[in-house]
């Protein structure tokens, strides 16, 4: 009935749920379930891969099969990444030692991955995003919805890009985000963690996006807050950095939670200057302090910081990524080269010590402890 | 006026500056300056001394001696520790290898020692408060000022009563608190951190008690907050515990965070359900998620809560306390406790499961794995 009076619809079966407030992609009858395509197949796509995949095929409404987006590799033995992936149901390069799950299927062509899919998963190097989107446009399904685990931002002469927005922007589709304190390879150990979905006005998309990654394990929250989500997931890993250099430093814990605690006032003051809509309680949520904390405790960023830190700053952060991190890329170096440019294009340096001074100390101007002395 | 925007404030001779609304206590002439005295010698006291001992030499406004009340000990070799104190300067007991400052005077008679005090700075084991505050009725300055250091509140029949409270109630005089990220041989060491005072209305008050404590190294800010701030100090014990539970259990980074967070969101809602003033953003200052964070990642409570876990909860926190502490005592335990009664007279046990799940854990009647599953 209501639906002839839905103008943007082009797929019939899904919109009669549009009657009752519902989203297109929820009503999914027994022809009609939600298909998930994974778009990157690294640590943490594998982890997303494997967490959805459990719950397509627990509930009816989504289609059992979620295909991943594999970025084609050749292994040392001479066999394609994908097909071992689908051989023997492991990400053996990403994420060896874990079953995805039967259901989740490598494909290396991503346009036809991503062809029938109602929900779009982005999970790859932020980089990357700009050329996957324009290889994209016309290809997928104008009614699709996506989310971000992506972190980092574009930032260009106009201002910084969040890459939701560049998403939402070059596809013309929705996008959700998805960030918390979630060290991939403790999820794939299905151990304890929490994870924040960032949406912007349609609570139903939120929800749909919960069930699809909420496991008894990994309890997600959704909020108002695209912008406040996203950021502290991009934000976050310039404390980590700091956290590192306190490591190095060895100055003790009170200093690392002062240093992680002024991080995180610098993250909420620069969200909020940046996108006013964004919320304080944002970030209490496990996007925020949480993952604060993960990030300061044990991640890559605060690893080679400290190495960077213990070295007096005589190494670059480059050799240290070579050496220690097995080809991962360390984004809190480039994300604060970003920020720094957002930071002083505004005027804004000032306001931001921690955050000026960890890109000062990345690119050799600083000795790492003015780390310290910056935010007194 | 500016000054109050300004919490490092070194060089003004402030005082000049007490205009007409300033308190009696900080309209300081020559004759007529503050006196501070701190009563307490353990750990914390003895540095708190050292940090006032610094700042009252430095600011005219301010007594240059800071009398220190030391509940009297004999030591192994037969010598009184007040004794000792005064002729080494240092705390050979409880903060050995520290100077104080040769202004300190340790002071083993309680009334004697507060007698001429403006300025009561209170840092004992919260057990001992009610007993001190019954024995200073109408020994102490009509216009005294104080402020609390002291974690932990009494739970009475009526409910809980804050440390602040009891002193203010007991003696009639106003009670601030300071509370923060602080864990004390750091903040001996002068290593960088950070504090909160919590005051009551009076933000000149709150700026006086800034300048005795705020150093280089040890940046204090004022929040209009005292339960926020106090409750964020007694109740962060609790939550260390269940850090502690979790890396007993191995569970890793992100329970870690997950379960800080959890504790973190507990803390907010208790302390709002008991006092509607209480503050969101106090929860972002020191005293909230960086104390949170010092306290889960190397304090007393968290280290004998992960050798409970380790132990399966087969020893009791009683013998661990006795074999790790040497002598200091353990908060979070008893806090528990008391903040299980107010729960359950209440009928709030069902909305703090963390909190709940850690009193069940400590006193026997569930693993500690629960603490993981009863928050799920």
């Amino acid at each position: 009935m209501a639906r002839q009076q839905l103008p943007i619809e082009e797929e019939t079966p899904q919109d009669a749920a549009a009657d009752n407030n519902s989203v297109a992609f929820h009503d999914a009858g027994a022809s009609n379930k939600s298909k998930v395509t994974v778009v990157g197949s690294g640590n943490w796509g594998s982890v997303a891969a494997k967490l959805i995949a459990s719950n397509t095929l627990k509930f009816p409404s989504f289609h059992d099969e979620v295909r991943m987006w594999v970025f084609e590799e050749t292994l040392s033995n001479g066999e394609k990444l994908s097909e071992v992936i689908n051989q023997t149901n492991e990400n053996v390069k990403y994420l060896p030692g874990v079953k995805l799950g039967k259901n989740v299927v490598a494909d290396p062509d991503l346009e036809h991955a991503v062809r029938d899919a109602n929900m779009l998963v982005f999970v790859t190097p932020h980089q990357f995003m700009e050329g996957i989107c324009k290889r994209l446009v016309g290809k997928i399904k104008k009614e699709a919805e996506a989310i971000s685990l992506i972190k980092g931002m574009e930032v260009k002469m106009e201002g910084p890009c969040m890459i939701s927005t560049l998403i939402s922007e070059k596809l013309g589709i929705n996008c959700c985000v998805l960030m918390g304190a979630n060290i991939a390879n403790e999820i794939a150990e299905e151990k304890f963690s929490e994870a924040t979905v960032g949406y912007r006005g349609n609570k139903e998309i939120a929800d749909r996006w919960v069930e699809l990654f909420n496991h008894p394990y990994f309890i997600v929250s959704a909020v108002q807050d695209v912008e406040g989500v996203e950021l502290c997931g991009t934000l976050k890993n310039v404390v980590a950095i700091a956290a590192g250099f306190v490591d190095g430093l060895e100055m003790g814990n009170n200093t690392k939670a002062a240093i992680m605690r002024i991080g995180l006032r610098e993250m909420k003051a620069f969200s909020k200057l940046l996108f006013s809509s964004v919320n304080d309680s944002t970030f209490f949520e496990s996007c925020g302090v949480a993952d604060i904390i993960t990030t300061c405790l044990g991640g890559r960023n605060r690893k080679c910081a400290e190495a960077f830190a213990r070295h007096g700053g005589k190494r670059t952060f480059d050799e240290l990524e070579a050496e220690m991190l097995q080809g991962q890329k360390l984004q809190g170096v480039s994300t604060a080269k970003e920020v720094y440019e957002v930071l002083r294009h505004r005027g804004w340096l000032e306001l931001f010590p921690l955050f000026t001074t960890v890109h000062e100390i990345c690119s050799g101007r600083l000795p790492p402890s003015a780390i310290v002395e910056t935010v007194k």
